[in-house]
């Protein structure tokens, strides 16, 4: 699994930042959360193809998280996308996407779905599960979860032998969990199955301030990528537009076991990131601030 | 007066060219070609400040022409603009700006105007005057002319002195092209005015493919910045898509005896322009091919 990061930059995009876009590869799929002006264009730059199975969440509806859909669909048309691609976020995207394609009198090769989301699990395969939560901003805004399913353990061919399990069907009941019947009595799956490999948690904060429901929301996260708009000395600035510190963010990451923070979306006001991380640092043991076209593989 | 290439690219990015966007720069006022994605980014990256006079002139509503508007817009408002804007385009454009100020719920913090235009004059001041007229594409387009009103010559203070003409109002009015009354006689502006320095004008073709209401409309120009998606060797692809090649782009420049051609639009097929710029060359004498960013000064 890889964490890219296609836009780091906050509101404004800067002469090395572009606007919020991060994608999750995984298994040859894109789960892309945001899509800023430009998202094309460092979709691009980091060859992730067009023609990808792939889903996308929106956080919010301002400009900065949005305006990228429209250049993106558009290539994907030309580039004759054709396999389906379906949009998740808050209710009124819907209608950004469809009247924006009928204004731009662009024919999409592939089909398109909104889908109005609330908080809860807002799609799921055998591979994973996004959820949804509410953000706090300055407007209705959301946070995702990815959270893979545990990965089976390794299926032991010699033991399920030994157990008496023809190869067969039997095999692939015990590997996806079922207890089987033989002629020598009931195997049960751990018999045969190595320890299973926990799946990955992976948070995306959007534009938020901390709030006890994201505390809750983000548990356990193996990545945490969160609002780190602001320094402390800009911490009112936070407040005011329900953003966060870096301190903030690092916090929340602690106080919610959060194993890797990566901070984002940095105030275009800021030089560098250097400080956000020396401040989030003080707090949290494993940060790191996100730069355009980060790419962290996550093993 | 500067001509600056903000983004050259036709239909989608690439990792060297921005959508369309192409800026005139005179007496501290900003007059923009379309506003194609991330045509902010290059704004930016040219420094040309987001509280100047401005107007931008949308020459027809295909994304990659007009979606930059709205980050646009957007960091203007957070730049604190305070000075109107005006925006010129096909019918539908306003639909598309303020749509899309709703849906994305951003409040500008400056007058927005945006005028649905028709061949013709589509704005004058004391200073140029901008003329718009059909271009031949897939969509509703236009192309469009800035003519500079022509600089008065150089007044000769010795000259008017010996005239009998004192120095006052009637100065003013001699340089603005009025005969003046003396004591000593009627006196005309051309026996106290140097030569003088004929206006500029500058084509913007924005997608289209040649034709003889064009031919006609750019006649003359200084500076004709032209459609050149397409190679001589997917001609027909030009004439499919009502695009141009580099070839027609140069053959309209020389009928209409334009002095100096800026190739743009390239199509993302090609690895570089090079060999648009040598297929122009056959047919024009004085041509370049754009690239993102460059400027050019013109006195």
């Amino acid at each position: 699994m890889r964490l890219l990061f296609l836009g780091t930059g906050g509101a404004q995009p800067t002469k090395t930042r572009g606007l919020s876009c991060i994608c999750i590869e995984r298994n040859g799929e894109i789960i892309m959360f945001d899509a800023g002006e430009a998202a094309q264009v460092a979709y691009l730059k980091m060859g992730l193809g067009w023609n990808k199975p792939m889903r996308i969440c929106i956080t919010h509806l301002h400009g900065d998280h949005c305006t990228g859909l429209l250049g993106l669909l558009q290539t994907m048309s030309m580039q004759n996308r054709t396999k389906p691609l379906e949009i998740f976020g808050p209710a009124g995207l819907e209608e950004f996407v469809l009247t924006n394609i009928r204004i731009l009198n662009f024919r999409p090769t592939f089909t398109i779905s909104v889908s109005p989301i609330s908080p809860g699990v807002i799609f799921e395969n055998g591979e994973y599960e996004i959820h949804a939560s509410h953000a706090d901003h300055s407007i209705t805004a959301f946070s995702y979860v990815l959270q893979e399913r545990d990965k089976v353990g390794r299926f032991d061919v010699d033991k399920a032998a030994a157990l008496g399990v023809p190869r067969g069907s039997l095999w692939g009941n015990l590997q996806n969990g079922s207890a089987v019947y033989t002629d020598h009595g009931i195997v049960y799956p751990e018999q045969v199955l190595g320890p299973s490999k926990p799946g990955k948690r992976i948070g995306i904060s959007g534009d938020t301030a901390p709030s006890p429901e994201l505390n809750k929301f983000f548990e356990g996260c193996d990545y945490l990528v969160f609002d780190a708009t602001f320094l402390d000395r800009d911490y009112q600035r936070a407040v005011d537009t329900r953003h966060s510190t870096a301190t903030q963010a690092a916090t929340l990451a602690k106080a919610s076991g959060v194993k890797n923070l990566v901070l984002t979306h940095f105030s275009s006001r800021y030089k560098d990131s250097s400080r956000h991380l020396t401040e989030a640092q003080k707090i949290h043991p494993s940060v790191i601030a996100a730069e355009d076209l980060l790419e962290l593989t996550l093993v």
